[in-house]
């Protein structure tokens, strides 16, 4: 990429965070704890948020935004399992959200109704750690089943989230996956990030992980 | 995205075809099958291809380009399995290879000596799919693991591969995979692409599968 194009790409970048900073300064005053959820495609970005609503229950009022390429079948998903108030977002191919994109999508949000937001971004490892969307947490969530390596191979996620949420446990076994070896990848990079272990399938660590999103919501 | 930056995105994606011309006429020129290999984090690249060249023993010499954001481990792995010759490119946090990136490596390669050439992308199911690397087929590998709605959810890749590979079938049932469902998705996008079920933890369908490539590699 020569100096012209990573000028305009900078541009971009810029330009995205000054929405962002916008689309944060309506959270906060709407008191809204807001979840930027990255993951691999399959790690279970939708199973994570529905059965979070569903611990939740009448504890929060929670929204979500959902990011996909095509389609809505996740947004059906959420508002199945108690959303409050879901927005299905298509990029046509883009593969990432935007700020610009949430800043529409909280058009047909009332904002004012809500205590918690989960974004939802395209399954991804990469991109969508470029563009903020005006966040408070960057959630990565993994699942045993992409491996114990996914924190080396993709440093970048694992260094810059707030909190990880390791999915499919139930699995570990079967996939022969290295306890030791994730942790140690992760706190070399992101020293003291909070690690839940859950399974969407069995319920295992739901509640530690909700309880945890309830006094970080408390903060807010 | 503005007007300006669209013309520009299309200048580099026409630039990136010209350098994968001049890549393929090199490899049909040395006369090698090429795969460009397209999954998400975890779905078991690095795995498919040791478990295709332990599977291939001595009737091919393949090379491995291996495209990484960060590290050598799996060129490592890739030379263990047998590899005649292989090659890491780190991108430096790029989301996808790009076709001078391959022109570079092939610097390293001794073309002549191979029969067969894996070409293992960055793991993202979405972005590689934009830039061709001369390559003669575009695998998409999917695992069982990141479930039935991927050719859903990620249609673009679905639609434009050569050849799919499933991968992590001995947990289909473990993880609730519908088989008929996943089908039924590819079939509606991709009508007669050929789909081969694996299992690189106990061998399932490798017969198979590097059978099909050993026919292709005649056919070059």
């Amino acid at each position: 990429m020569n100096v012209h194009n990573i000028k305009i790409v900078k541009n971009l970048l810029d330009a995205n965070d000054q929405v962002a900073a916008r689309n944060r300064q309506r959270f906060d005053d709407a008191g809204i704890l807001v979840v930027n959820v990255i993951a691999s495609p399959g790690a279970g970005k939708t199973s994570v948020i529905t059965k979070t609503l569903q611990t939740l229950g009448d504890r929060a009022a929670v929204g979500v935004i959902e990011g996909d390429i095509a389609g809505s079948i996740d947004t059906e998903k959420v508002l199945s399992a108690g959303a409050a108030d879901a927005v299905q977002i298509n990029t046509g191919g883009n593969c990432h959200l935007e700020a610009n994109m949430i800043e529409q999508a909280l058009g047909d949000l009332e904002l004012d109704r809500l205590n918690l937001l989960f974004i939802e971004n395209v399954g991804n490892l990469i991109c969508p750690n470029h563009w903020t969307l005006g966040e408070d947490i960057k959630l990565c969530l993994s699942s045993t089943a992409e491996g114990h390596d996914k924190p080396v191979k993709y440093p970048e996620i694992f260094t810059a989230c707030d909190v990880i949420v390791l999915n499919k446990i139930d699995l570990a076994e079967m996939v022969d996956f290295e306890r030791d070896f994730f942790y140690e990848s992760v706190r070399a990079l992101n020293s003291d990030v909070p690690i839940f272990e859950v399974s969407c399938r069995n319920g295992t660590g739901l509640e530690e992980w909700t309880d945890w999103l309830l006094t970080r919501m408390k903060e807010t």
